[in-house]
């Protein structure tokens, strides 16, 4: 997953920044999983501590005890460990979506501290709401593998972090300009491993070996991703009158994220439904923050933000067990606690470390102004040898 | 699996066509998978309507009953759901073949247009034949993974398209030129993807969860790769007097096509000769096609047609169970089914939309032409900074 | 795994030798593999034939009995086959690794005779001790998954094929030249692939399906690798004053190696200090061996080496249950056996078919010397055109 969230980013991306994403990818993946397995488990798996389902605590590094195992697991294919391990790789992609949309102007280290309080605070407090058995569970709101809980918890910190970093230099000037990607290929890369990992991300939701259900999700998770191509790759079409690859990269995403909340629950046709407005809602979302301004170089707020809140909101649609009213709620909550906590935060550290780069460096490219090095170094003397 | 096509086919091509592969191998497997859904699943696994094994039918739209469940998948590890997904993934691969083949001057939209076709009809039809329990099953026809049913159902598709389409401009005019492509490491990704994408393959095609069938056939299906790369790696030397990237990449490819009829029957010596073999095969049906002056970019006619028999008929001729009489019978039907087929659709759709793109649009570039975008954006900028 | 390898290492060293690295690697899996089917197995899993657990022979090919199958694995989810495949991989890996140490000078033939003769003689001779159940094993050594069996099996290889070799041309002039790798994206996506094949290297190497004891596996794993980077990351800022992409990534395969050995015994705090450890080392191993003007590319001997040698011993030193003395002693007999038979095969290639390419050939790069190919072929006339 998180190969595939590095690989689009920086295909998306141009050249001059493209070592910076990449090693504020792996960075996230490492910080986020050693601060979820020190503080973010006990926040989210831990004995409620308010009695009404707000906050849990279980103490510093990960427990897991035995009876907790043998009672929770009992059918022994799926352990706490196998939990954790998951759990950890959600929190670090929540903090991973956020990366995408402030690329190619954020400070490194400043990001990766951001990172780090948004996973050990805020995404394990609402995780706990619903997956700790809080009190999102306790009324009755589904959401299967974190179409809400993981994607628009993301999604938020992206919204947050772009309206408070502000555009890329050159990208809203008298017209708004796309700034292409420098290797579609690479992106490419990026959704197929992405759409591959979610198999493991929603099939291991299951938190069953059972085979019938596991295979059932699989069905809906890659009807929804494949509608979700369609869904875009027409939208991009009619609107924009050219077969688009980035948006249907970004369709299949929007698709996978658009039945990640119900892939347990929607029929096959309701889950190409969900995937195919995904499809549709991710080109309009595009289309419409750059309208607003909002710079958002690989396009993570239209598809975890839009697409998860649609994904939430599909399964109280689609399915007659859920009520939408719940699901509308789960979604008003995530935000009401993510949007501000984002905000604060980012703001906090831009006023105090600063958070974007200078004027120079973004010009020159973050590879030489923070790494001091090239992504594809030595390049140039091989091509014209 | 289709990421590896994706990647193989644009390595092995021109950077200037690279978004209208990657953007054809996309939506093939979303355009072939939704279409699969909706009818090839039906007539592929449905109830036999004319009693002699040639054609079923089961209703629009996948149709898993309970009862059909139940008694199919008794040993509960492998569901009627598995089977759907892994067909459905069987049936996007059979189009996806014929991609590789027509790169470079094919209509994006024309062309899946095919493809829908095609896995709709063509591809489940025959698949029925055997796996459906049709007429082949009955005489006792035996193709494991496909070497028949999926790797030379596409390849005669590929020929046909071929045909139809003509060589690239440039490609045979006083001297055949090889015309190389711009990505090798790209390539390469593809190919060991794919080699990774066949354990799934083959090993989810032991339809059970027994864990002595599965590694055997894992231990088969290495081999024979391994064996198609040394088959092809000493060819090329010996043929071409230099150790050639491209042929050994084939060479993997072809030994994986020449043991998914067998994998599971052969014994380990048998399989690394049917591997070796492909990839002697690979090379000679590469240089053949071209002194034929048909133009297949990426070999997908050697790899999937040549040795898609080849492995078909190494089962009858390794295994004592099996009758080579029957496997030829096989070939040959499925042959007489899907070339004939697949040149009527082609040449239906060239008739009328136009297959192929224009002489300018060929020599700009489809990225520009088709997509008006290109894969390496600002790249050139970047280089020379 | 070899995918990244592959990448990894063509990512790290410059364009001009891309096609060679890539030939090489495919070629090594090709070749390891079948020369470990043919002798390799036999001689780490046969029968003892000294009586002291030195040397095992079962005949040449692989011969997996029922009885042998009945026997040793009683639980059924794991097979002889499984067993096979698996070790096969391991020992392509072993020599996977040298081909990093001495990429980019040389030659491709007599290296891959090497591999072949290190594979089928060297690598089980050594691994039969431990897990063939010889001298070490009853011992009490522990080498869960071949931080010394297998990574400073290949890191011993390395380092004696990099001190036959010489270093590169234009490496230690007058100053010690970094020759920085041609594209990062790529060494990233190796990364992450070998991270990601490393759960199933060490997931599997838990020889039962024990679903507790797999996904305890994982998070020591995950834990050890986000340690690694971090480790290498902190000590990189500290050293070189700046964050370096390539030594985080040399981080994260550091991490992966140093809790090989213990992944099964360490604790979660034990797991993490390891994969600290280790990234700290791997970027002082890096720059002590420039300083020794030993010339590894890609940093193969810093990880799998130092990194090995510092996992197996970390199992003595934080696990109670094992001894730091039958560690040191494990580590010292392999490296005892390992680097001279290395060292005198390399020589004795070097000494009758020449091991380096010509002086000119390596200015041009192997690409067009050996494969008369080049990785990017066109690509500067579309980025010109």
């Amino acid at each position: 997953m998180h190969l595939g969230f590095a690989c689009l980013e920086t295909g998306l991306t141009r050249a001059k920044n493209a070592v910076n994403i990449l090693f504020k990818n792996i960075s996230i993946v490492a910080i986020g999983t050693l601060t979820y397995t020190l503080v973010g488990f006990s926040l989210m798996y831990g004995a409620d501590v308010t009695g009404i389902g707000l906050f849990a605590w279980d103490g510093l590094g990960v427990t897991v005890n035995a009876a907790d195992q043998t009672a929770a697991y009992a059918d022994g294919a799926y352990t706490r460990w196998s939990e954790f391990i998951f759990q950890a790789m959600f929190a670090a992609t929540a903090a991973t979506i956020v990366s995408g949309a402030v690329a190619e102007r954020v400070k490194l280290y400043p990001f990766l501290l951001f990172c780090m309080v948004y996973v050990a605070a805020i995404y394990p407090i609402v995780g706990f709401w619903k997956w700790g058995e809080g009190w999102l569970h306790v009324r009755g709101f589904h959401d299967f593998a974190g179409s809400a809980l993981v994607h628009s918890v993301g999604g938020w910190a992206a919204l947050a972090g772009v309206i408070v970093l502000g555009p890329r230099l050159g990208k809203y000037g008298l017209n708004t300009k796309a700034i292409l990607g420098h290797n579609m290929p690479l992106a490419t890369i990026g959704v197929f491993l992405l759409w591959f990992g979610w198999f493991g991300f929603n099939g291991g939701s299951v938190l069953s070996a059972d085979p019938d259900a596991v295979s059932y999700v699989f069905v809906t998770t890659m009807l929804a991703a494949c509608a979700g191509v369609v869904g875009a790759g027409v939208t991009a079409q009619v609107v924009q009158k050219t077969p688009d690859l980035s948006m249907v990269l970004n369709g299949a995403l929007a698709g996978l994220v658009g039945v990640t909340a119900g892939a347990d629950v929607l029929s096959v046709p309701a889950a190409c439904a969900a995937g195919a407005v995904a499809g549709v809602l991710v080109v309009l979302g595009v289309i419409g923050l750059d309208k607003l301004k909002l710079d958002d170089p690989v396009g993570a707020i239209s598809v975890h933000l839009i697409c998860g809140i649609w994904g939430t909101l599909a399964v109280g649609l689609f399915s007659a067990e859920h009520s939408l009213l719940e699901q509308l709620i789960g979604v008003a909550a995530v935000g009401a606690a993510c949007f501000p906590a984002a905000f604060a935060i980012l703001w906090i550290i831009k006023t105090t470390l600063g958070l974007r780069v200078s004027r120079d460096e973004e010009l020159r490219g973050l590879d030489l102004g923070e790494h001091t090095m090239e992504a594809y170094s030595g390049f140039q003397i091989y091509l014209t040898d």
